[in-house]
């Protein structure tokens, strides 16, 4: 027989996705009118930007005339060059440190290739779970070190203890919303410095930042740029899920040890990629490209303040209705602390079956997510209100003077009462 | 310093594409003029085909208006099922086991994710160079067995004399473009069989078949469906080289041993892409799924038999002058021994500064393909001509009877004595 990665079998993480899909089918099995919402997977709620729609046609019609086949590697000169323009020249970072991909997540974990099986790891607590399991995978369970982001700690991991050789940060955290601000990545960017580590950014939330303290690049941070990999994607930010496009930042001067030597983490990434990868879609990077142009930007920001607006609804319903909620201002994440001591799961099913609502339980994303749920704000603002008016039912609460006057505020008093 | 991945320096085969492209760009430097023909990369030389073209902006337009986000990992339904439909249905194999990704590269790369870091991996030399250095970063080189593809065995590998985990096999092969027959793939059936083994067959070039006794599928060879996984691709059957679609098949008969236990590959692989991947971009998907229908195919079709056109132009041209070459009946890749003993980098050299016309040389492909050169008829019949005529010129030699009457009968002739 074959040999099998045995690692598979250390994943003894519930993976949560699929068992909420399950639990999501199980009900609509059993109330197939059931008016669910669906505030669970981070997914887009609205249309794709016409523009961008209107480049990917225009350069898919290009190929039927043109010859346009294999793309380099590391994407289009035009798209590494409109990213590093629009986001990172002011920086000091070229056009040639960015490589395109097909999506963040296939980088924050390909980006493991780069490095010894002996290799120390530290991942938040919780954390996207990809980040966990492609550790795991690679035979790294027991170098894993865990860094928690608790209420005490308002959420922002502290740097590991002792030498670590790369640490995944996300910031704007998914899952928790919470974002670093310069002064907390400052403590990483120390720590790396000292330790020789090295940072895997994970800034696909960027668009979403609307505090002032808080970068919009890790490499706003003085010394970053020896220590810090960044990664962005379109997904969240021009609703590129379903097209899938993203970018690694990899400056030239991050370098790497192998054995004795040391080479730059962008070259070995650089044939990592030619080995195991052949470039993005031709169309889908014209697409990518549009939403710099003055028309995409302005399409594709409101639909970023959009799913703000709906981040807002959801936190500030919430609190009046008496839950500490966390994120939601910086990140379309709100993370909401269990009512009643319930666990995760408890309170996730709480709200499935009373008020047809999907969340995700915070236990998914690790040890120290239990006690929370997370909410998306990739929704609609009728949703987002129809959630909070069946969650206030849930609490079984009369209806206090704030709570009367945020859902007058928001429009839906009448359609509460009418209810 | 982040302790990188040793492996890294274990790459010592020149990685050949990137010195090609170097030559190429010394030549238009010193040679701004040149007329170069390039039969180098396996990339598309014809324009994408009208109807998948509609079929992407149509799916683009779509995305304007419904909500179309995250698709699933696995690939969309409506393209798992046409595929099996089209090519997998009267082999036993279901929709289900049809897994749909951005490339064959990346596939027959990341399927390595699945298997023991102790285990042993069989590969034909020459071969196609991703997979041999993919295994080398997973740190397996000294667990590599090479198996090679000569003149003697008629460029057919024969199967490990001992036990080995998995194998390699491409058929119609990159680069010789001699494709096996029943006959061959049942020795490695059998093999794989009594030796548990499993057989990567990496079918990319599937369109291009035209010998009876060669399969469409090792699944039309009996048993396969136990020991092989299967990797086609949309790049070269309907120019998707800039679009980025493929599938790989993954039987639910197909196991893996993970310690004492066995687990089928299709559930590994699941887990895996889960974890490292999300899905190919939704309009590629549904321009790949019209190359099913019947416009596309008739589009699509026409290409390959053009492509093979000149696979035959190239091969008898050259033949004709005497050079010994294998491949391109059932295959885009000619396999052109190299005359008067000259290297493969030598011959290389001399068609490119004599007949500016690029090639690729065979020992990029392993120490094997020494002393030949691997000549792509992914071109169009103007340039195929022009090549066997610039190449006659480099022979200088009398123009013979045999070749008069072949470039007259590719209705050259007249165009060769203008010159």
């Amino acid at each position: 027989m074959a040999r099998g990665n045995e690692h598979f079998r250390e994943l003894d993480r519930e993976y949560i996705f699929p068992v909420v899909e399950r639990k999501l089918k199980d009900l609509t099995a059993s109330h197939p009118d059931a008016d669910i919402i669906n505030l669970g997977v981070g997914d887009i709620a609205l249309p794709l930007a016409p523009s961008v729609a209107g480049a990917i046609c225009k350069a898919t019609e290009e190929m039927t005339s043109s010859i346009i086949g294999y793309g380099p590697v590391e994407g289009y000169a035009f798209l590494r060059k409109a990213i590093c323009e629009d986001e990172y020249s002011a920086l000091g970072i070229t056009a040639e440190e960015i490589f395109i991909s097909d999506g963040a997540n296939s980088d924050t974990t390909n980006i493991a290739d780069l490095f010894s099986a002996t290799s120390s790891v530290a991942i938040t607590d919780p954390t996207y779970p990809a980040y966990l399991d492609t550790n795991i995978l690679a035979g790294k369970k027991s170098q894993i070190v865990f860094l928690p982001c608790l209420e005490e700690n308002h959420f922002i991991p502290k740097p590991p203890s002792g030498p670590c050789d790369y640490l995944y940060l996300c910031s704007p955290s998914n899952p928790t919303g919470v974002a670093m601000t310069t002064h907390d990545l400052s403590a990483f960017v120390a720590y790396a410095r000292e330790h020789k580590s090295l940072i895997l950014y994970d800034n696909a939330y960027a668009a979403f930042i609307t505090s002032k303290n808080v970068p919009q690049s890790i490499y706003e941070v003085p010394g970053a740029k020896e220590v810090a990999i960044e990664f962005r994607s379109f997904s969240k930010s021009a609703g590129f899920t379903g097209l899938r496009c993203a970018y690694a930042v990899i400056p030239k001067t991050v370098f790497i040890g192998l054995g004795k030597q040391t080479i730059s983490a962008h070259s070995l990434w650089m044939k990592r990629q030619n080995i195991k990868f052949n470039g993005v879609s031709y169309p889908i990077q014209r697409g990518a490209e549009a939403t710099f142009f003055p028309k995409g930007k302005e399409e594709t920001t409101a639909q970023v303040q959009s799913y703000l607006a709906q981040a807002s609804l959801l936190k500030e319903g919430l609190t009046q209705m008496g839950f500490s909620c966390f994120g939601g201002t910086d990140s379309p994440y709100i993370w909401c602390k269990t009512p009643d001591g319930l666990s995760s799961w408890q309170f996730f099913d709480r709200l499935l079956h009373t008020c047809h609502l999907i969340t995700i339980p915070g236990n998914g994303f690790g040890r120290c997510g239990e006690g929370y749920i997370r909410l998306s704000a990739f929704t609609t603002k009728e949703k987002a209100t129809s959630a909070i008016e069946r969650i206030q039912k849930l609490r079984n609460l009369p209806l206090t003077m704030k709570m009367q006057i945020f859902l007058l505020r928001i429009g839906s008093w009448n359609l509460k009462i009418s209810s």
